[in-house]
């Protein structure tokens, strides 16, 4: 038996839960909060099982939840989308980044990809014989090289994969950089794949720039969504797609056949949910205070760090601490110390270590406090 | 803009459904029921929610659904499969369909589709760029032809899909059939696909032939399953792939990148739901019984037909009563009449047409007795 995937190794979010389990550790590793969704989303989907939703849901979704997604994108970023033709309702964003891919490239097809990245992206390029092409970011500020973006197009370049809030840097693309992208990619026929997970986590001020803002972008592009990272229900598995109608019908063609639809349940309590926007509309103040709770708590320690821009992610250097790999250092801490983040290594171009890990803060405030301490004591 | 898949078309059953809702049609088409799923599994659910599973589940999918898995799967079938590297969660059947074949099927690999074929394997494996070889089975039993089996085998083929209990037919597959594909297929590296969502409607004392009860087949199969179909929770989306570890693996990978895991609290209410195996055993009696107050209550019309011996569908021959093609006759029906059902040629070979509707019979007594009554009038 020859591996069709030889290349794919597990994601470092299973390596790492792993580890944290067996150790005990307090888990600041993959993106999820240790407190609860709010109890009125819960009664919502508990009393659409009640009242008997509990049959195949329409494919795209429940058109009442894809309206409801359309006039949140609408209100938000000034940009329209048709619930029938340009909405799809997909079982997480993982489910909608893999889709979109699956419908569009190619063998031999390029997909640029920004390191470091969310560890889902290339494997899913090379599932489909697509080639990732690596531009690398470097922190502090992680913004585009756009000399480098020039010289990485090709004839062959069919998607550049963007995302903002960005995983796990922390930093946020600005209306400039999306201009650059929107003017470099005028009168070519390349796909942009948006994954704004994070679109609600913007602090201090900005402004989330989302690719539906910028009809350069818009009328090429997959934007991806989720819900779990929202409304703190990564376990419902649901998000979802928005695309123009030519896209979207290529997207539905694998969503057909890859899934068929999405929890009918879960979709009629979100649909409900989203009536009210302060639902999604107060996270980000809420995240905000969270970040700064973390960044106190850990202010005395001997890590370094700028504060995350968005996402609720915050990166953590450790170099005036340790010469260790950060594989290495990640697998100590979470073993010895009980805390366990992210190495990001892993989400760079060559496994580039810069001695950082990433951690995740959306967490109750006594978690966040007990990992401060623990991270002072190193 | 260039389609990467413009031989891909929508699915029988969105038009369908769209045509009976249009008409408000009696809607025997797609395949789910009318009635409620059991009020003792909801509760499981909504507690699921309210104690607090909403995060990510594991990848694989939670351990103790996984063993209860495994072990139904041994006490049914003597086949054991460990939960550790040998089960894995899916987002339904479909999920699991597709993610077998993503995982292995490269691009020129010829796959044996048995017709009439539940309209999404051929899709799946298209996308792949797999190339579908079709062996039409011919009614009212449905019998594969092995002589043609074997003529269709050549060096390129890298699976065989199979599905028992068989939709649309209702026909099952007999032990003296898996022998014989367990024969044909030894010393290959021919692997099997096994669409088992029905396995546990099978009538008249028949028994299930699992691919998982054959050696020679359990060792190169996806074994595909759903609880959707088996306790009336379609729009739940959750099922399951059972396959010897080395397939697994290869699965995982697509499985990991292309959803990460399903559903927490659905999984949470399974897993205890499944301790008691009355709740699918229970099914076959309960469905039996639908079937045959369906079929007395079309006795008296013109249609002609083979009781299915599994599924919950019934196929209904109209050549006594119009020369009209099926698609057009199911047009008429469910504008014309109120009752909505899925012309089969577009399962089948050449869109070979038979004059056959299939109708699905998991409905409550009235519906059965209500599509009787139209049906007789025709
Ligand atoms: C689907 S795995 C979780 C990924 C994520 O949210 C993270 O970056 O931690
Ligand atoms: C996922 S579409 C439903 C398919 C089915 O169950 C059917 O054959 O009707």
């Amino acid at each position: 038996f020859e591996s069709k995937l030889p290349g794919l190794e597990p994601s470092i979010f299973g390596v790492m839960n792993r580890i944290s389990l067996d150790a005990g550790a307090l888990n600041l590793a993959q993106g999820f909060p240790d407190f609860g969704a709010d109890p009125e989303l819960i009664r919502l989907h508990s009393e659409a099982l009640e009242e008997g939703y509990n049959q195949y849901a329409p494919m795209s979704g429940i058109y009442s939840l894809r309206e409801a997604i359309a006039e949140k994108t609408e209100t938000l970023y000034g940009a329209s989308y048709h619930p029938e033709t340009e909405v799809t309702v997909t079982a997480g964003a993982t489910q909608a980044l893999y889709t979109a891919i699956a419908a569009t490239i190619r063998p031999g097809d390029e997909v640029i990809v920004f390191k470091p990245a969310y560890d889902h992206y290339e494997p899913s390029v090379k599932a489909h014989g697509g080639v990732p092409v690596l531009l690398q970011l470097q922190g502090p500020d992680f913004r585009i090289d756009w000399v480098a973006f020039d010289a990485a197009l090709t004839a062959s370049t069919r998607m550049v994969i963007i995302n903002t809030p960005h995983n796990p840097s922390g930093t946020v693309l600005s209306r400039e950089d999306m201009e650059m992208l929107e003017t470099r990619l005028r009168g070519t026929n390349i796909l942009v794949l948006s994954d704004e997970v994070y679109e609600h986590l913007v602090f201090d001020g900005q402004e989330h720039q989302s690719v539906a803002r910028f009809p350069g972008l818009r009328e090429r592009a997959f934007v991806c969504a989720s819900f779990g990272k929202t409304f703190h229900i990564t376990g419902w598995k649901t998000g979802y797609c928005l695309a123009p109608e030519l896209l979207m019908q290529e997207f539905r063609k694998i969503h057909e056949f890859a899934i068929f639809c999405v929890s009918h349940p879960a979709q009629r309590a979100l649909k409900t949910y989203l009536e009210n926007p302060d639902h999604y509309l107060e996270l980000n103040d809420f995240m905000q205070r969270k970040r700064d709770l973390f960044l106190e708590a850990v202010a005395s320690s001997r890590f370094t760090f700028t504060p995350a821009a968005g996402t609720y992610f915050q990166l953590l250097g450790y170099q005036d601490i340790s010469e260790a790999p950060d594989t290495e250092f990640a697998e100590t801490l979470a073993r010895d110390k009980g805390l366990a983040g992210i190495p990001i290594s892993v989400f760079n171009r060559n496994r580039q270590d810069n001695r950082q890990l990433r951690f995740c803060f959306a967490k109750k405030d006594e978690t966040l406090k007990r990992a401060g301490e623990i991270l002072s004591q190193v």
